[in-house]
């Protein structure tokens, strides 16, 4: 572990320190003030992966449909069991308002309040049965999981944030848009540019800028039998 | 659509039209021949994203300590449903070939056959109740998904390749390991560096070679109702 510490970038170059220092910081970039948090990392990893959290706090700026597009062509490239690809999505965006507050209507209350500020909200749904064989699925979910995984990878290589909410009502979801009984509709989704805090409603706004945290990997990897801590991580 | 294939990266580059037409292409690195299939877009998307691919082959080369623990921090710094991180990892290397002789024996025969060949094995594994409730995690399977998108970044930035596999038993995990009954296994998963397809067995190896293919995105994203095809992707 201390030599894992010793290999951090932040130890290495007084920029990120003064960084890691401050947790959560305005980064000036052309003239817009966006929130950066990078993840505070036990060992090195990419700096896309680093960059990458869910804010809250989204920018009335669009999302350009050819960055859309390559969310969803990223998604694509997902890997499936049998190659299924049993990932959907649908999509609604502030050019037809009334389709965003359709969407946004099938949110919880209280994500409703922050993400009406997002201009692009989707659903992900599962295709809970294989094509070919009708048989279930068991890694329906867990492929939209790798779909959406890819999808935050480009969303954070194009400058844009994604947050995705539990808080839904699939029922609603597949009322409103028809949805088929073999899917299912996963999470929701709110996709845009970041902005400051201030442009949250004031009881989301000390969440927003509060420290992110993960359960070490020493807890989460075993070798040998469950709860034997591997040595690799130890 | 014609307005996205003029985007392609490959139309622009003719040393990726190259690779476009020759679809699966051995690459010399450093003296070593490995396989690349690059993925065919129509629309760009990260390198990174387009370089993974899941192989059967599998070098008999090592991976680096160091890498490995590479690997579980990127899965660690994925999103949760309620920042639940309902993932864990078994994990077995070649440096313990008994170990690794053991958790190869809970694959099904066919993926025994390739997978005997990846220095590190693993098995991913989900909590299938939230920690502080106990209540069913939903999204238990898709957050597993979305860490082992982390990994497969992590992977492709560091060389390595990973395949992941549903044709294991979950019940002979359970029982080797002594796997509680909250969680679940979810995935077998093999990760090396890449070898030369001559490394398969003969009845692998046309497969290795194949093209990759995905459902257009246009099959999957919808608009206003469940079949409508969004125009963002049309």
């Amino acid at each position: 572990m201390a030599r894992a510490r010793n290999r951090r970038h932040d130890r290495l170059d007084p920029c990120l320190t003064f960084l890691a220092l401050r947790v959560s910081v305005p980064i000036v970039v052309l003239g817009l003030t966006q929130m950066e948090k990078p993840a505070q990392t036990d060992y090195p990893i990419e700096e896309i992966l680093k960059r990458r959290w869910s804010p809250r706090a989204f920018s009335d700026r669009m999302v350009e449909s050819e960055k859309l597009q390559s969310l969803f062509e990223a998604a694509r490239w997902a890997p499936s069991s049998f190659n299924e690809q049993p990932w959907s999505f649908i999509v609604a965006t502030k050019q037809k308002l009334e389709a965003h507050a359709r969407l946004l209507s099938c949110l919880v209350e209280k994500n409703q309040q922050w993400a009406s500020l997002a201009p692009v909200l989707m659903v992900s749904v599962a295709k809970l049965q294989f094509e070919k064989t009708g048989k279930p699925n068991r890694h329906a979910f867990h492929d939209v999981g790798l779909a959406m995984g890819n999808m935050l990878v480009e969303a954070t290589a194009l400058g844009l944030f994604v947050h995705q909410m539990a808080g839904f009502s699939p029922e609603k979801v597949r009322e409103i848009y028809g949805v088929p009984e073999e899917f299912e509709p996963v999470a929701a989704i709110a996709v845009g540019y970041p902005a400051d805090v201030d442009v949250l409603p004031e009881n989301f706004r000390e969440q927003e800028l509060g420290l992110r945290s993960r359960k070490p990997i020493s807890s989460f990897v075993f070798q040998g039998k469950w709860g034997e801590i591997s040595p690799l991580v130890s």
